[in-house]
């Protein structure tokens, strides 16, 4: 494996895979609004409507002619005669004339003639019953015009965004009660190692049960694609060629953990490397955990192999799986990772030259976050569970001391 | 509504009204592990088996005595007999005397006799098949010792946690193949409003289609809730206390978007004042957007009021409905919020006194994340779809400047 003696950094890893597989052709499903939060936007949305469709208030106040209240002021209130009071939800019949109001309350349909909305506050109601306005407004003031949201034509949600409540709420305004999403794309989950049993059995001595494929697979769906279990491979070239090649026909990608010997590992890489080409990109990371994870793509799907330890699997899946599924569900809409602060509570030593995610504990203090670091030793599943977050040391430090600021990625 | 004088800051509403919540007494389910994730944990797990099972190889190496390296290394390496390979997945059937080694791979079962392992790297097998070790191993040294990440009766996992990825696979390491977990509370969503109709009709003039109850179900579901809507209700107190009581009645939590005219927004908190014990607790919060947000506990029940702006409804969705879910499922286990840390574009002027979140935009520059905000009119939801994150400006704060850096709370 020659590929391995040439560790890449993560960035570099990660830009060689997606170079690879090139532009995504997500499937496409229409879902009803309602369901499709957490899904991603096939097409682009594009309003048939003006929003909002007339012109409104966003006060409660009085609609008026804005000219009526020029000069206006609390030595100098302008004088205006109370007409009516404007209706929710219909056309007003009343039209404001010159030296006119009209009651209107937030949201109200803005009567013919009137051209702003002077805030209740601004104003008094005499003992005769007319209204006197404390200060000048202009043309518009207090009004959302009709279009001002939107427009006929105009295209509100592009497509490849992901649908958050506020995109429910958007399609919902236009009237869409159903949309085009992608397709969940189906991944398929494989383990492998003599060591491996499933987790319905009960382990002989030497066994372990399977941890990767469950996890990992739930990890799939939180982001949004489907799975597949596929039985545990024995450390036999054979029987994981054929799991793989099956696998691979009959899922969009797949993802495949090694057993935790030498064997079993090289196994994965010499079977990924025969199922299509170019095949393996990146076998080695330099990351910690994770070094040992493959990348690949055959035949323009993506093949990831992640390393048997749990912890580094999850770790993996958090910088790989994950953008592979973004990349699977044409999702181009992409925040930063958001970090917690936190103060670190002990020295952490790290190798430079090579990236470390330590799992961390964060405690809520008087007045900070502690960051308490897990130092964990292969296969302590719990031991990640206890963790909130990953806290980053980069290639170019040796660690971090006591007290210091650091950011932590929440798992 | 004597209460809306004294506006209280998001805190002390918060925790007003979880202190009239009290405990919560969640029902729980059993589900199956594997689609447990983002569920919580209604009982504790605890364990009735050794992790590991037995003692394990850290690493791929040779099994030996360590005391048969002692005084080891490079100039002086230690020379032992090699025996043979353990199996991975069984119990070896050779016992490592002294001056003996045995192959064996991560994760495979020490021999009796063994207790440490020697790496791969720090050995090398002489011409004459014999193995020199060139460093002195410790007891212990390379192996992970039966029930070293649990023993039988430990608690692993405790109750009121989120179950994530780590957890299912912690679930499954322990052979528990189902989990109990809180029942998903049923939240009923109403709108209010004259002018509000629902999204599959088409809007006459002065309508407008119902946003918030559909963009609030699925922010519920996105946040372990499950909803049902009611049909929207029209400003008649009568009307409105009739759905209030159904849905009340029917649901685990009620939540309830007002029309946008005064008249509504007072109706429903008129109503609620009537639904049970100690009603209203809260009804108006110093910050923007979100004031006129009512907080109710009725006979236990907790009740919620929310602006019928739509971006005033998820913002303050997000600081009292969420954690009213969590707390509903008893959800103990609570990271502090992550932020995105970004530079601000422009100058953002805000009123000292009020706590404001603004939505942004964020921008990935060369070698930074800008910030650009949105400066929203009510019920623009489009622009709230545009937004990734809110950043927040203190009570005590009158603005932040452009290029000072911000903490943005993704969305």
């Amino acid at each position: 494996m020659p590929e391995f003696l040439k560790l890449h950094s993560v960035n570099e890893a990660k830009q060689i895979f997606f170079e690879n597989l090139g532009i995504a052709h997500p499937n496409s499903e229409i879902v009803a609004s309602i369901r499709a939060v957490g899904r991603v936007l096939a097409e682009p949305i594009v309003s048939k409507e003006y929003l909002p469709a007339f012109s409104r208030s966003a006060m409660d106040g009085y609609a008026v002619r804005a000219v009526d209240t020029f000069g206006a002021s609390e030595s100098l209130p302008a004088h205006l005669k109370i007409i009516g009071e404007l209706p929710m939800g219909t056309t007003p019949i009343l039209t404001i004339n010159s030296g006119e109001a009209a009651l209107i309350h937030t949201g109200g349909m803005l009567a013919e003639g009137a051209d702003a909305v002077v805030m209740l506050e601004q104003s008094l109601i005499t003992a005769q019953g007319d209204l006197e306005v404390f200060k000048t407004v202009s043309q518009g003031e207090n009004v959302i015009f009709k279009g001002e949201d939107v427009e006929p034509g105009d295209e509100v949600i592009p497509a490849g965004k992901l649908i958050r409540p506020a995109e429910v709420g958007g399609l919902f305004a236009l009237g869409y009660t159903q949309v085009k999403v992608a397709k969940k794309p189906l991944i398929a989950v494989l383990s492998s190692g003599d060591e491996v049993i499933s987790a319905e059995q009960t382990p002989e001595p030497g066994q372990v049960r399977d941890i990767n494929s469950e996890a990992l697979a739930v990890f799939i769906e939180q982001n949004g694609g489907e799975f597949k279990l596929y039985p545990i491979i024995p450390d036999n070239l054979e029987q994981m060629e054929r799991s793989m090649r099956q696998a691979y026909g009959e899922a969009d990608a797949v993802v495949v953990t090694a057993g935790s010997s030498a064997s079993s590992r090289d196994m994965s890489a010499d079977v990924i490397r025969q199922m299509g080409k170019p095949g393996v990109l990146i076998h080695g990371i330099n990351i910690r955990p994770g070094k040992p994870t493959i990348l690949a793509v055959c035949d323009g799907k993506p093949v990831i192999g992640l390393p048997g330890n749990p912890i580094s699997a999850l770790v993996i899946a958090q910088f790989f799986v994950k953008p592979m599924l973004k990349w699977m569900l044409g999702q181009t809409s992409d925040s930063p990772i958001p970090f917690v602060k936190a103060i670190l509570s002990v020295n952490v030593a790290s190798s430079a030259g090579r990236e470390e995610w330590i799992p961390v504990k964060l405690v809520q203090k008087q007045d900070h976050v502690e960051a308490e670091p897990i130092f964990f030793k292969s296969n302590l599943i719990f031991q990640l569970a206890s963790a909130d977050g990953l806290m980053k040391i980069s290639a170019d430090e040796t660690g971090k001391m006591a007290h210091s600021e650091v950011d932590v990625m929440i798992l």
